[in-house]
């Protein structure tokens, strides 16, 4: 799903589905997948083991039954079953270390990360950090809410992105309607393209991914049936790594050829056909101005590109911003968080001089180095590994500056928010991921207990966007180049001379001219020269499908010197394209952690979100129920609401151990404590360290620390650690 | 339009014909809109004068032809003439001045508003605050982007917001998605009665709102028209009054006997029909799932009830709060930004116990004083006047505290973003214009060049929506008070003894224990007691439509004494709904001056936001060209980048004044011009007033002012003034 993920749309993101369509499909009996296609090769052999085994098994049953029919001595027989038990039990043990492999990552696999997505999810839903939409009428599939918690680290990661890219490269931020009339997507192609294959069960109409159904065959094969030879193994799993580029005719042949039926009813399948993802609708009253929801923020930039230049002083480079809602009708959402039918996307587009991607930046980012997964390397089977940013742009692995420059701004975005850079890369497209236009893609990817999740695509996507809508529109969305000096350049000038040529030529002297202004420069130079050398030329006219005579009063060849002024040209688009959902997803997992409650008889949850993302930054509590202490903890939290910083306040009688798990469980950084009318003190989550300070200085350092102006460190090393044993009862 | 605007959906804002079909429409020949009905007595004494003035000509003109028939003398003949000649010249005069009077407000009215829309329309357009969106293929009527300032403002807002209501309140902020399926929307009401009424163009199908056209033909008439009677004009006005309040029928009769015709073809029109204005789609691939875009937020935290209560430990009162986008498919959108498809709202939904609706933190409030216009006050003709807000609530003209107090937080809100507190007016809806259910409601409304806008609605819809949503889902959204020691209280019990019941009823036993079971106290007391004293009584059963007689052996009705532990109610909701675009709207509007250039040329675009809203806090402008100062504004640019001040650096060789302007019609409170590599100069837009700071200080002095840290007097009273003559140049 994630592989040929899609650079038709300007969004590579979550499009996964979109140009695969559009590209010939690659030949199903292709081999050229190697790391996708590469089984194990302890899984191979314990597959050839297990087969040879079977065969053993069998025919040690075999040897014994004819022993028995035959008559022989008992201890002859007793031989033969126990040789045959002895194979059961070698039998049982290549089947249970197959089971181990095929169940993911040699046996804490899939089973554990299922387990541990559970709990994490089950903390999250009973703390409203999501909530299924439309809950008490039973749902929508793909449709979630944020609750407070959720919505807070939402609003707090979109902050910062704006901070961290909209202010800190002073991007122009646009905010378009997601309502979008057809002609817009027309041109960007998704009305004709961005669709994903159905199929329906002939009986109750019932829709299907076609692709998930194959899929989900094919990894139930390999999991559950293990005296599958390692040669319909291989052939699975081969399916799987093109299952994205396979076409309507071919899905259906294969769902045909392995007999899949509609899992609910095993009724037989209809053949896949293509289902627009777009939520269609209708603008005005008449019905006659088709409109869909936009699937992605992109277009709403490019149709304003010729705007947005103008604002920027008509000079390039400029990156241009939004962040909105997006939405994908998907046929049958699944994976939770991660796949749904509407989401917030905040996309950059930013327009460079297709001759100059130099980025006067880039030194600010080249020393950084972290995960990387080029093309080649994916390939030939290895896996990502650390590579200076720098470097990988020198080597030209990374296409240019720019490229190079937003990879590097995203590592640092992703990891400030909290994502664990070990279960982060950046995996290059392979060659057939990407379109024909683009220059080179990047994805960001977080592994949580999904796998490997794209959750940043950022792509070098040339000129195509605004050629699309340049061509559709009329409107030419261009830049120009003003030379400081008038600049002479020379061109060609074919001037076919339309009265010889009629006389010769006649009823097809149109495609005679046609095809001599066609001419390239090499081939017009050519003619001019054998003219000048013969009078006269063979020249074929594709046209006519023949050779006809030219002779030299019939064209004029020259090279002209012209003045030209500034050069005309269509930028090229730079778009890193965010996930907003999926990276807060990730990073709910990957802040979660369970820690022993000090009595040690149960274990608690723990978010370790940094202040910057925290949904609420600090709680206040008086120690004990006690209207002086009350007092203070207002007079605290007055302070922080003028500091800006969220916080709560919890005055129930619940013992103060209980009041930090619970917050614990929310992610919250820091825990005021009222014990006393002058001073309070300051507990940190993840260490449970905790500091005194006056009531008048609490606000300060609790929003100083969630700023980033002072770290806890700082903090600790100032103030007087407070251990009173009572505190975590 | 705004008249009648509407209770049933959660959200009055925008919905202004939401419940006006719900609703027993009000007789058309009705008389009790003195208000709206109030025709001003200047126009119709002019009206009457002209109508005079008229007759007067036309009798004169009479005489001089009866003169000249009977061959009169010509000294008779030229006085009768100049007598009609002077009747003619005060007619005119008359006209004009009836003119001035109904072309808005005695003169400076509707065509001065209109050019200083088009003024302001024009900046804004032209500095990308908006654009129509999709411009390059020639737009859709209703959809506007927001260019990058406007972008900056709108966010600033809704930090703003945030800060102000979720964070000051504490708030549950959630997120739900726009795609909403029919149930929840019909239990709302939205999928039966969300329409406005519409008419087609008979030939060519083109659609229009009913009451537009109506509307348009009596002010057309009323404005354009000076001969038409005083009654005629009271008529038209009257209509004007009741436009909302139309039925299909009344609606389609008016325009029939005016006979009003397709206003682009003159084509006859269809009769009024109900059009809905939720753009719908489809979820899913099966077609069997239909669902629109939400036309409010509020519907996502009503569904929430339950979890958000007990998010908020099962405590009330507590308020949720949404920020998002909402869709109207609005027949024919007109008056720009004020009416679109697509808008943002921001709306809390404020639940409270209905039996106390008292608010902790009114008294932070009680003092503010401002325009207000109680219903009372609309009623007798009279103007908005300002009151104080503790007064409107202790006198019962707010119903609650609850509703006073976040009536008060809108005006703080408003006014601090720069609205005009002489143009802001806080209306009480008349008894008309509200649901059944509702208490109580306020709108904010602003004064602009469309005149008196509704942006904020501030609504008691008591326990409506989630009585509603209860009903529909099954599930109660309902809050329980759990009592310190078990009440015990006295509960009714009628006990049918359906045996006898049976053989004295047979067939219609089941009518008679319904209608039983079904008596209201009082009614059971009276039976117990005829029954005690006569044995038998005889008792109505309207599902029979008939009495029948009941004896002492067919029902025990006793009272008992329980005990309860808890009252279970249904909270009511108290909500504030902001439309977001209504009111930057309007903020652009009130911001606008214009002042002349310094050498007096030219007319100079400002807009005066206070720092909190501007797209842009500072700008940075070495004052030469020149690589050294190139060099410090780069480092002041560092600086701000880092304290989070949004700005720009304005390299250009322009005029310092030239760039000065630039910024001013951005709304750009500061400017920082380097003139030197040590110190440099801040200057405020308002008042051009110039302070030289220190480059190190320039950055935290732009901060500390912007943040509201310190305000421009504190900073005009610490650092020395600049007063070079030439940077204005």
């Amino acid at each position: 799903m994630r592989l040929l993920s899609s650079l038709l749309s300007s969004s590579t993101l979550l499009a996964h589905n979109f140009t695969s369509r559009l590209r010939i499909p690659i030949s199903f009996q292709s081999h050229n997948f190697p790391r996708l296609f590469s089984m194990d090769s302890s899984e191979a052999s314990l597959r050839n083991a297990l087969s040879q085994k079977l065969s053993a098994v069998e025919a040690q049953g075999n040897a014994v039954r004819a022993l028995k029919a035959a008559g022989a001595a008992k201890p002859e027989i007793d031989a033969a079953i126990e040789a045959l038990n002895g194979l059961k039990i070698e039998k049982a043990s290549i089947e249970k270390q197959l089971q181990a492999v095929v169940s993911g990552g040699g046996g804490d696999g899939s089973l554990n990360r299922e387990s541990f997505r559970q709990t994490v999810s089950n903390t999250l839903e009973r703390r409203l950090f999501y909530i299924p939409s439309f809950k008490i009428y039973r749902g929508v599939a793909g449709l979630y809410d944020y609750g407070p918690p959720g919505c807070a680290v939402k609003s707090n990661v979109l902050a910062f992105w704006r901070q961290h890219f909209v202010l800190e490269e002073n991007m122009l931020e646009v905010d378009c309607p997601c309502v979008t009339p057809e002609v817009v997507l027309k041109a960007s192609g998704h009305v004709d393209k961005f669709t994903d294959l159905m199929v329906k069960d002939e009986k109750t109409g019932t829709c299907y991914r076609a692709d998930h159904l194959l899929k989900d065959f094919c990894n139930e094969k390999l999991q559950k049936d293990l005296s599958i030879s390692s040669e319909k193994a291989a052939e699975l799993k081969q399916i799987l790594a093109v299952l994205d580029d396979l076409s309507a005719d071919q899905l259906g042949a294969k769902i045909k050829e392995y007999g899949i039926t509609a899992p609910d009813t095993k009724n037989p399948l209809s053949d896949p056909y293509p289902f627009n993802l777009m939520f269609q609708t209708s603008i005005g009253p008449s019905g006659l101005l088709p409109g869909y929801m936009r699937p992605e923020t992109a277009q709403g930039i490019f149709v304003n590109f010729k705007d947005l230049y103008y604002y920027n002083g008509n000079k390039l480079p400029f990156a241009a911003a939004q962040i909105g809602q997006a939405f994908r009708n998907e046929i049958s959402p699944r994976q939770g968080l991660l796949r749904v039918r509407e989401f917030t996307l905040a996309e950059i587009e930013h327009f460079v001089d297709p001759e100059d991607k130099a980025h006067p930046k880039f030194a600010d980012v080249a020393n950084l180095e972290f995960l990387m997964f080029p093309r080649e390397e994916q390939m030939s089977g290895k896996s990502a590994r650390k590579i200076p940013l720098g470097e990988a742009v020198s080597k030209g692995t990374v296409n240019n500056e720019t490229l190079g420059y937003f990879i590097g701004r995203v590592y640092l975005f992703l990891t400030r928010l909290g994502i664990d850079k070990d279960r982060l890369r950046f995996r290059q497209h392979l060659a057939n991921e990407m379109a024909h236009y683009a220059a080179d893609c990047w994805d960001a990817e977080i592994e949580c207990s999904y796998g490997w999740i794209e959750c940043v695509g950022i792509a070098d996507r040339s000129a195509y966007d605004l050629h699309a809508h340049t061509e559709k529109s009329g409107v030419p969305l261009v830049a120009h180049e003003k030379f400081a000096e008038p600049r002479e350049v020379e061109k060609l000038v074919i001037a076919p001379v339309k009265k010889e040529l009629g006389l010769a030529f006649k009823g097809c002297q149109k495609n005679v001219v046609e095809a001599l202004e066609a001419m390239k420069e090499k081939e017009a130079l050519e003619m001019k020269a054998a003219l000048e050398s013969d009078g006269e030329v063979e020249f074929y006219v594709c046209t006519l499908g023949k050779n006809v005579l030219i002779k030299k009063s019939m064209v004029a060849i020259s090279k002209e010197k012209k003045k030209e002024h500034q050069r005309v040209f269509t930028p090229s688009v730079i778009e890193p394209s965010f996930g907003i959902g999926r990276i807060i997803y990730c990073l709910f997992e990957h802040s979660y952690y369970m820690r022993p409650s000090k009595a040690g008889d149960e274990q608690l949850n723990v978010f370790r979100f940094p202040p910057l993302v925290a949904p609420i930054k600090c709680t206040v509590f008086p120690l004990v129920q006690n209207q002086q202490y009350e007092e203070v903890a207002k007079v605290i939290s007055k302070s922080l609401t003028f500091s800006g910083i969220s916080h709560k306040i919890d005055i129930t009688g619940t013992s103060i151990g209980k009041r930090y798990a619970r917050t614990d469980e929310l992610g919250v950084p820091f825990a005021i404590t009222v014990d006393s009318a002058s001073s309070v003190t300051i507990r940190e989550r993840d260490s449970k360290d905790q500091i005194r300070v006056s009531v008048e200085e609490a606000a300060t350092v609790v929003k100083d620390v969630t700023d980033g102006l002072r770290t806890w460190e700082d903090v600790w090393s100032t103030f007087p650690h407070h251990t009173s044993a009572s505190a975590e009862d």
